[in-house]
Order: structure tokens, then sequence, then C-alpha cells
């Protein structure tokens, strides 16, 4: 029989299968134009071309042995240099090729990062809402995971919570900028009071407090916002880094890990990395998207495309009576479940063909979680499914 | 700090590491084409012309979100489709694609196998002599490796100690075949037998004890030598691939992990396997790898510049008195060490240039590993160094 806790853990995974097959269902019913799915946090915006004429250009150009070939278990040398070297450029850091560690994307990035820092029985804050995968990750290394409460109002971390939940077996804080499942981008103000925070407690306790920053959403932000580049705020920083979203290349897994300079025992904890990548099986990150990244590290893929489905969405359901977190940045809309009971409210959304995940998953019960990652026809016509939703709730009529 | 293992782990690497930044320093002093560097199993051979040329068909002619984006964790339905037709027609197996997870490399199908099977615990029994980082995989999923010991004779497992270590707690059997580092192949005879007593056993403790066969190597092999395919031989078996050496492309992390279509409960061993690679943080296989492997599933490796490699040195070595272990696949040469203390002869072997890799890494002391997968002429203008080393040793000299 295969492990107890794989047992349980494939329990729990079944509920996005059994979505995933329900929508499959649903499409063979009413037609797959008339299902609204907003489930999945899936790229949607097109491959920048440069990273394809990039991969093209590789493989004609290099010898196939090195192309193909093993690299040190941190990745190719210039690959880790043109990451450091363009983070330097966009962020006035000064990180060294010898500071980054090439990763099958931001998910190994983590379990790499975990993998190196965690004794078992070490706490890792987590910053609720937050992505689920997260608990997986920590359990894996015999962690246990923490969660702190957010300000409802704002979904800024309460810091009051953060520096109550901080103890002598905290290892880590996990830190999800912009935030899935919320659009909520942590301000340059919260950072600084989290690494104030964290600062005094390192003092306290006599040890390092790490602050792992997880990344993928980086470029996408809205209306002038930015993301801090948490290096700056504070050094004892491995921040992780995808290039599923930004390139709109989630299945080829490239990532990277940049471990703060000035961290105490960074060489160490780069030893550490390296050491994890490889015994952990990932070894490396894929060694053609290596190469290719070099060379496309500057292409973009088009904000103006989700920009564009936020507004709609966001006014659209704001105006319907829907009460909304406004996103800063990534590609989900948080919105109050009109229902006490959140599962419920999934249920009655179904009937209009509308698909949505429960804030449960994300240790937010009450909310529902919206991926806007759709064609924006999606968007425009679900609005009527969601105005009879909202009809269901009497929400509006009060306005 | 980072964690106490991981301190240690780094430490346990850093021979490794030692030896890399020893090599370097040796060509630096006497030019790198005086080296023999035989301590890296780097595949050597082309990489097949229709792997390249399959690469930049699908980034040519496949939609780009499609190419790059997300998939079922197990993988591609058609690549999965393509690996199992492959295998039916090649082994006369009934795989379905469904029997197929797509993993990142061999070193990830491994990890996502112990995910899936290990409770803490759990004892993995390896055959020893047996590659090192299974000590860190089985470890990194709380399992405990339990050594068994050689028939020291012909390196095939000692079937004695076998059934005497197995237990009630032990869960799964590693097995590489060829095996790295000796380049032997477990005969049919041998899977047969171990076949018989892991069902004795099952039926004794009434529970499964899986079968985790490795094998990386398996077209490696040479004088006609045949790699017995595992779910013939027994219904509770695991067999994990990697397409690093059939096609000289490890940097790329593609491989599978085959279930046996008569696993008991194999309909669960899948959908653990499936979360496994999602919570590993491997997500899925990359993408593209996936997609150009359909079209260059029949491609071969030059099997034949192995075999002239492996020839050359083995009869060179027992010309010279070393005792050999005639490698019948892989690329490795295992040689017993003409001085009691192994490590000492590494430590001379580099006196004349030679790297090499001593057999306590591979829980067999007294051994050391060639790696053969270099070019010829390195082979040829090795020979008076190990002519040298030989004579130091007074090898010969009784003949």
């Amino acid at each position: 029989m295969i492990s107890k806790q794989m047992k349980q853990n494939i329990e729990n995974s079944s509920a996005i299968r059994a979505m995933f097959l329900e929508g499959k269902a649903m499409a063979a019913e009413v037609g797959a134009e008339n299902v609204y799915d907003f489930s999945l946090g899936n790229p949607m915006t097109p491959v920048p071309e440069a990273y394809n004429k990039a991969i093209i250009e590789a493989v004609q150009t290099e010898s196939s042995l090195e192309l193909h070939g093993y690299m040190d278990n941190a990745g190719y040398p210039e690959t880790r240099q043109a990451v450091a070297e363009d983070l330097n450029q966009r962020f006035g850091t000064a990180f060294e090729g010898r500071h980054i560690v090439m990763t099958v994307g931001a998910a190994g990035a983590l379990n790499v990062v975990f993998k190196t820092i965690l004794d078992p029985g070490d706490e890792v804050l987590a910053l609720a809402p937050y992505f689920g995968e997260y608990r997986g990750y920590v359990a894996n290394h015999q962690g246990v995971l923490v969660e702190v409460a957010p300000d409802m109002a704002t979904f800024q971390p309460d810091l009051a919570d953060f520096r109550a939940k901080i103890n002598e077996k905290t290892k880590a804080v996990i830190l999800n900028n912009p935030v899935n499942p919320t659009g909520v981008t942590y301000s340059e103000g919260t950072i600084q009071k989290m690494a104030a925070v964290l600062e005094e407690k390192q003092k306290e306790y006599g040890k390092e407090i790490y602050l792992v920053s997880d990344e993928p959403y980086r470029e996408l932000v809205y209306d002038g916002n930015e993301t801090p580049f948490l290096t700056k705020y504070y050094d004892n920083t491995f921040v992780t880094y995808s290039f599923s979203k930004s390139l709109s290349i989630p299945g080829e897994r490239i990532g990277y890990i940049a471990v703060c300079p000035q961290m105490e025992g960074c060489d160490l904890a780069l030893g550490g990395l390296s050491v994890a990548n490889r015994m952990l099986g990932f070894v490396n990150a894929p060694s053609l998207m290596q190469k290719a990244l070099v060379k496309s590290l500057g292409a973009k893929t088009d904000v103006a495309y989700y920009d564009r489905n936020r507004k709609l969405l966001y006014d659209s359901l704001s105006g319907l009576g829907f009460t909304c977190t406004k996103p800063q940045g990534a590609f989900y809309l948080f919105v109050k479940s009109p229902d006490p009971d959140e599962k419920r409210f999934v249920e009655t959304a179904k009937k209009y063909h509308i698909l949505l995940v429960g804030g449960t998953t994300f240790s937010c019960p009450g909310y529902v979680r919206i991926a806007y990652c759709v064609s924006h026809e999606v968007i425009e016509r679900s609005l009527p499914a969601f105005r009879k939703l909202a009809q269901e709730y009497q929400l509006g009529e009060q306005a």
C-alpha cells in the first residue's frame, strides 16, 4: 500500500480534480463557450517571440552536448550571471552570478530553500491567505507551517499577529508578493515593518530567521505599482522566482533563487542550495531553457492584457454589488462570499456555469478566488451569469 | 543557520567538489590533454539529430501556450501514450498511457516514487555497490536505507543476504540495472530469484513490497546482453527511466515512471505519483522536452562508441594486471584496488593524473570506478599512465 500521508494527500487533491472533471462535464452539456472557468492560474498571454527565437538559435548554434548536458547543479555560469545583471539593473542590487541558483520553477526553488534551512519541527510562518501548496512544501521537509492572520480590510498582514507568532522555533517566513489569491501587493511600508520585527526577533532569539520571498507574479503589477525587492530591506532573504508567468512558460519549469549577498552565512547557504537541488532529484534547471533565457531575459509578457480583464471584472462585479478586493498585481480577484458558507456559494455559482475556488483552499474561508487569466471575451460573456448570481443573493438591491 | 542535516550533506559533498577543483588545477599545471578524468558519468556520444529536429519542429509548429504550458501533472497524454506504445513494442508489455508518469529525470522519478510509498521509518533495500545518491533520495522521505551485500565474485546480489534483510518494515527494493558502478547487468535468473523471494515475503508479512527499478542505462548494453524488463517478473514494480544516457541529454531532466498495470492498488499509486510530482515542486516534466520526445522516441545513441572504449580499457587494464569486472552495460569499469586502502590508491593514481572515484562512495570499499564515457583518445593517452600506476603496485610481475 502507498504511504498513509499520501493517501491523505490524494483525498485532499481530489476536490480540484473533481472541479476539473465537473467543468468538462458542464462543457459537454452546455458547450465550452458557455462555461466560465475562473479556477486555474494558467498564463494566457502569448509567449514572447524572443524566447522561441532564442530556443531555436541555441539548438542551431550550440554544441548539442553542451546545450543538453550537465552543468554545475546551480546552473550555467552565463545564465546565473545574466540573471544577476538583469536584477542589478532593474533593482539596484549587487548580485554576482554566484548568488543565483537556477531551479525547476519557483515550486522547485521553494523546496530547495526549505530543504536547505529546515530542521524537523522548525516553524515557517505563512501570511494568510496564501497559496495552499505551501503546506506541502513545508511538510516535505518536516517543517511546521504556522499561519499569520491578515488585516481583513486591506489583506496586508496583521503585524501584531505576525509578531506574536514568532518564537524560538521560527526558522522562516514565506511571503508571496504580489499575493495569490488576493491580488494585493505588500507595500514598502509593510515590508519595512516586517523587516524591523524580524531584526528584533533575530536579536531576541540569537538566531537567523529567513525571509523566503515567492515572486512569480513580480512583473504582473498594475497602476504603476511596484513590488519591493526584498533583499534591499532584509539581509537574510532568499528570493524565489519563476518565469512561468512573466514569459507564459509554466510547463518548462524554469526559475531561480537569488540569495542576498549580505545574508549571514551566505556561502554556506549557497552550498546547501546546490546540494539540495541535487538531492531532491531536480539536479539542475532544464539546460536548454537556461540557455534560451540568456538571450531573452528582457522579454516581457503583455501585462495590459491582464489589466484589461482586471478592470472589466473588478468594475462589473463591484457594480453588481459584490465586495471585491481591488487587485494591484497577479491575475486574481478576491471576492467576499455573499453566502456565509463559501462552499455553498461556489456550488451556487456552478448553476450559472461559473467555476471559482473557495477561500478555504487559501486558509481564508468566506471568500472566493477568481482567476482572470482568461480571454477577455470569456469575462464579457460571463457577466450576465454573474448578474444572475448577484440577483440570487439579492446583491445591489439595497443600493 | 542552515539545517544541521544540510551542513552534514555539504561536508559529504565536498569530496566530489574537491576532486573537480583538483582536476582543474592539474589541467592548469600539466595541460588538460594530460589529465585523465574518469570521475564523471557524463554522456559523451552525440545527441541524436532527430531529437534536435523534433525540438525545432515543435517550436515552429505548435501553439506556444500549449507547447510551454501546464498540462496534467503526469504529463501530456500523447507523450505518455507514445512511451507506453514504445515499451509495449520493445518488451511485449501492455502499458496504457495512464500507466506512465513523465518526470524530471530518473532522480525526480525516484523521489516521486519514494514520496508516494514511504511512511517514516520504512526500509528500502539497496543492492551494494549502488549509486550513492540513493541514500539522499530515501532520507528525503524519512525512509531508512538498508544495504544488501553483493556476491563479490560476480557482483550479482547475495540472495541469502537479500532474503535475510527483508522484514516487516521493508517497503521497497531499489534495483539499478545495468549497475552503476559495476557495469554488471542483473541476469534474468537473478531477477526471477529475487522476485520469488519478494513474493514469498509479501505473503509472509501480508503487505506489498515494491520493486523500484532505476534504469537510465537500459539501452547501454554490450555483447548482445539484454536488460530484463521488470514488470514482466514482478507485479508490484515501478520502472523509473531517464533519457539522459540514451539521448545524451542529462541537462534536460526528462524521464518517466512506468507502473506495472498488475500492481496491487495501481490506480491509487498512479494518483499518488501525480500528487507527489506536484507536491515536491517538480509539478511536471519540462513541456517542450515532452513534446520533442513524441517524435524522437525511436532515436538511439551510439552504443558502439562506448563499447570501443569498454574493450580497450578492460583489455588494457586486465593486461596490466588489474583485477577488473567485465562490464556488460552502462559506461563504468569496476576495478579492485591493488592497495588495501582504496583511498590511498585514488591518491596514488592522481600522481599520474588519473582521476577515479573510490568504491566507498558506492558502499563498496576496496574498489574504484572508472567512467569510460570519455573520448577514445583520452583512453589511449591514459594507458602509459595506467602502466606506471600498475608498476608502482608491482602488478603483472608475478605473471
